[in-house]
């Protein structure tokens, strides 16, 4: 958990983090964020609101986090709970939805009207901004994990779904190198787990891929290929002027965004897309928590 | 070609049509569109304004047919071709966003606010009604047959890109039940085409499954299975609260939309998305005649 104030500029004044600590369950987590918010406010000042990115499913027009995977909530008045406790205004959004916000308003997409933001980290999520404001949809648009880019196959987990999450993700990553090297692949990865290849994470895959080990390459050009494969159709249907890509993966840099490109380039249907950019974010880990204090001060609900 | 005359409350008042001809050239199109609207239009009479309903890439704000697939066009003012020849304000929109126009204002679409379309006939193509609104992003949002389903596979033709269209079009149908009589499948098919593979239509595919022939039912049941995966990951991205379905594939009814739900069922994340409903398209095959109507009436480019 992360509580941070900024000014009306939008400029970090202050920061603090904390462990989630899910198996405390939720009127822990509640208090505790509590806590964390009010150690960045200082004493004699009342801010102007607080935005919350939070985990989704939500309902953000209720302030409700509904029943997020791997954490406690299940119909949460987060907004309402905060909100009494701080005597604040509270708007609550999805956490990738207001990274998107933070990246159109004053990171990689500042500038264009239609902008499509994708976080590619220990899941794949994401956030669009069309016409220059959130869209949400009925309520739970921008998950471009669970875009199907390869059902029926392997590649995309036991499930063989076809999401993009399980290909492409961090936890992607992992689940493939160790696939691999249970298949008796030779890498560089295998002795930085000791042998022990439950321990592989993403994060391992990737120094692997920069140190230049064959196997974890392979892996980030095939995540980055199917990851161009989700954005050709996203470009297709959505048709953005630009597509923000940020998250603990896209950190990567090149030795993902070239086979994304690459892909695009020989998978989207010219010349109308031509102009559309595929950028790395701008904002770095701290986008949701900006785009949170943006969203409040926009008023919330989109 | 179609031209159509409607009441201010879009009843269709009179309504003529005529063979494309593109073998004879951009001049002659023209000049036979505006004699076909002219046909339309009582002599004592001038329309408020009429819309047209064009074959994509378009550019809408200029008013151009840029380069369409299979129809002489380039850059061509289609707009200004027709203003100057009827003394009437013309307004320009890609076929599939004016058909879900009307879906949305009259059609299946009704009171929601956020709905896609999609055609799917001798190609497959969609509109974006967003907000209440027709969206068409940067300029070509919509194009849902250019959404990439599965990558690599045989199952999307020759060039195995992985298009929705080459697997669930008309055009799909036809070529998958052409590779599967040429591997020796027997079927309905090839009786009726009198062994003459090259003769086999989309529509001949659609009888012979309505008629029961197993390989034909098969094609139609793969076609609707891969659409549920197209609509599934555009539920997760713009979580629409209906999607319409249209075009001459649509008309085969529980054939395709049995297959199409079942695999929405298997593999929509819950339960955020359940209420998304799929409906087959309510105007048939003059819902871009209505929609180019109601766009020329509620003022042209969105």
């Amino acid at each position: 958990m992360r509580a941070a104030r900024f000014d009306e500029r939008f400029t970090l004044l202050d920061r603090a983090e904390a462990p989630t600590a899910p198996e405390l369950g939720v009127g822990s987590i509640i208090e505790r964020l509590i806590a964390l918010t009010r150690s960045v406010i200082p004493p004699a000042e009342t801010p102007h609101g607080i935005g919350v990115a939070a985990p989704g499913p939500l309902d953000s027009e209720r302030g409700l986090i509904l029943n997020p995977p791997n954490l406690p909530f299940n119909q949460t008045p987060i907004r309402d709970l905060l909100a009494d406790a701080l005597g604040v205004p509270v708007a609550v959004g999805n956490d990738a939805d207001l990274a998107a916000l933070g990246e159109h308003r004053l990171g990689a997409g500042r500038g264009t009207r239609h902008m499509v933001y994708l976080t590619v980290s220990t899941g794949i999520g994401g956030g669009l901004i069309l016409n220059g404001e959130l869209y949400t949809g009925a309520g739970q648009a921008g998950e471009a994990g669970f875009v199907i880019v390869a059902p029926g196959d392997p590649i995309s987990g036991p499930g063989r779904e076809g999401y993009i999450e399980p290909i492409a993700s961090g936890t992607g990553l992992a689940r493939r190198a160790r696939e691999a090297l249970e298949g008796g692949r030779d890498s560089l990865i295998r002795e930085r787990v000791g042998g022990n290849l439950e321990a592989i994470t993403g994060k391992i895959v990737g120094e692997a891929a920069r140190a230049g080990d064959p196997l974890a390459r392979e892996i980030v050009e095939s995540a980055g290929e199917y990851l161009g494969y989700l954005i050709t159709s996203l470009a297709h249907l959505i048709h953005p002027e630009c597509v923000v890509i940020g998250g603990s993966v896209a950190g990567l840099g090149d030795l993902l965004f070239a086979p994304v490109r690459r892909t695009l380039a020989a998978r989207i249907v010219d010349p109308v897309y031509a102009g559309m950019r595929v950028l790395p974010a701008a904002l770095g880990e701290d986008g949701g928590l900006v785009g949170a204090a943006i969203y409040a001060a926009e008023g919330g609900i989109s």
